[in-house]
């Protein structure tokens, strides 16, 4: 049974007509045709038992049918009204839509309201969890372009290290990175990439800018490369010349944090008891303070997707689920470190996706 | 009366306790603090009388104060229930809740139903139109910005027609022209840059690839630039080589239309008058059927906003404005041109922001 079977079956167990799914990355899930469009109407609607068509602007049809999508597309203009034309094409496919599952944590309340107005008494319910279910267990297929993507993220992080020297810039070494890693063949990065040195590492969210690199600092890359629709997540925070005691006592908590929350995933464990694996040691080295975010994210065509590794979330892993794994101090005074993993379980523990080396790297 | 004041008088007009606006370019419009927050809350509350604050990932907080926002600043963590703390704190800054304006097209139906379980017998009304409002009118701060956008965007034109070369790939020029914009200072560009050449032009929203450039090619250049939190958004076409007739006529074609709707435009024109002048020329010429798009959309702080310039759309112009023009003609059999201008409506007629020659440039 595909993914689009699953959800057709779904669909009748639930006796609800039909599905709409609006989440760019979830089109690209079960349609393989991946667009951002904006605001314009973009989803895929699947039905208990005909088949499922995509609607998108008319101008993005060969885009779709050139992503490999077989099925009927539905395409609609700026000047047409896509909700008139989406409503009458899904009561043609299933007459009389009565029961409509969306996502509820993408669907707008406008879009709803929308869907409402011209689907009389329609029951809504929620299909994200169903989605999520299914997109959290990745397949061999999607693995083998994640393990490219994490070893593009590998890549880059060398790029990056080569690159440092005393006085350039945080974003001219970024530029580096890109482009070493686009001319690998990537075509997109998983989000901004992020080089901060000094005293920004100490800011989780930082925006790289023109500070010049000194000896002394350390530097802090985070970033991911999509392949093929798939996306890594790699953290590495090095040092430039010998590094103070004090930094590099904070270097290590975060390693071993790091690694002992790696060495614990394996099926059965929950995601809150890796949280706690990393902050317990974090907290016993007097630093649990500046661990100030979770420990972790799904990862796969969203660089954030479920599961979440939070200390609140007591789902138990299973053969397949990748995520990463950061732990980070931040500590304002001395410095910001954060190593991040993408990590497989696997049937009997865990396949790490980034490989580039954990022991502080002195430049 | 400054922007957060005019909602304010809104929320006292309308009788309505409270607005919360969670789109970050809306925050960062009311606030100065522009965030990606993914699927974490953010969100700025403003009070008929109180004063408004910030709700965002505790970790932000020294982020928003160096944005210069001077007023409250609630942060959560991973483990908290934000909407908990959120509607606590609303409560708190102005008692008992019980209308509230939201933005309908960016709020999920999943955040509502958050809100709605929390503030009971909670009365909602959309802000989006009055948001909409207060953004398509650009203050000459804003546009101070904007035509730096807009001057980095015509460099980045200029340095990707001086890389043109036989044999360069799609990709290279893209590279190059990304680089030579964020040596000038520019932290990211307005969205995924576009180089198209020979066929590919023809797909309005094609990807960039491997394709390489050869003599006799049409090459399309599609990017912007952001600065200071704005956007610019520019798109020529042009040859490599001498082009034959038939491309030669359709980018004649599309620059009589685009320059007769630039001419169109001043206060009081609608919107639909300037996309039938651009329509009109190309149908006249007879590729009616390969425009199949609207002629413009509104910029500013996001790179699609309002104002829609559609054939639809029968709004006025009104001094303040800034959209972009931008017909195209994509003839599958010949090649695809687009031009694309931001302009600016002025008291009396038209500031066009972008400024590289139309006149088809022959590499």
């Amino acid at each position: 049974m595909n993914q689009t079977e699953k959800i057709q079956s779904y669909l009748q167990t639930h006796q609800i007509d039909a599905a709409f799914i609006t989440t760019p990355d979830n089109v690209f899930y079960f349609t393989g045709f991946k667009s951002n469009p904006h605001e314009r109407l973009l989803g895929v609607a699947i039905f208990k038992e005909a088949a499922p068509f995509i609607i998108c602007p008319k101008m993005e049809i060969p885009d779709a049918k050139a992503a490999g999508w077989n099925g009927e597309i539905i395409g609609h203009q700026d000047t047409d009204n896509a909700w008139d034309i989406l409503v009458q094409k899904m009561n043609e496919t299933a007459s009389n839509i009565q029961s409509l599952a969306v996502e509820k944590s993408h669907m707008t309340v406008e879009r709803l309201e929308a869907l409402e107005e011209r689907l009389s008494n329609l029951q809504i319910s929620r299909i994200d969890e169903k989605i999520n279910d299914l997109r959290v267990i990745k397949s061999e297929a999607e693995l083998v372009n994640m393990r490219k993507a994490a070893e593009l993220a590998d890549y880059a992080i060398e790029v990056g290290c080569k690159e440092i020297a005393e006085g350039k810039t945080e974003i001219e070494i970024l530029n580096a990175i890109e482009l070493a890693v686009k001319e690998k063949g990537a075509a997109q990065m998983s989000f901004d990439t992020m080089v901060l040195s000094g005293p920004k590492t100490a800011s989780p969210h930082g925006t790289p800018g023109d500070r010049k690199i000194q000896k002394g600092d350390f530097i802090l890359f985070d970033l991911g490369v999509v392949y093929n629709g798939y996306c890594s997540d790699i953290t590495r925070t090095v040092a430039f010349g010998e590094p103070s005691p004090d930094k590099r006592e904070i270097y290590e908590t975060v390693r071993r944090a790091e690694e002992a929350a790696v060495a614990a995933v394996k099926p059965g464990v929950t995601a809150m008891a890796l949280d706690k694996t990393a902050r317990d040691i974090i907290t016993e080295a007097g630093y649990g303070e500046y661990f100030t975010h979770r420990l972790g994210h799904g990862l796969g065509i969203s660089v954030h997707e479920f599961p979440s590794i939070t200390g609140v979330n007591d789902m138990k892993l299973e053969k397949g689920m990748v995520f990463t794994i950061e732990p980070g101090i931040y500590h304002p005074d001395i410095t910001g470190v954060r190593i991040e993993d993408d990590v497989v379980v696997t049937e009997s523990g865990v396949e790490v996706l980034t490989k580039f080396p954990k022991e502080l790297q002195i430049l």
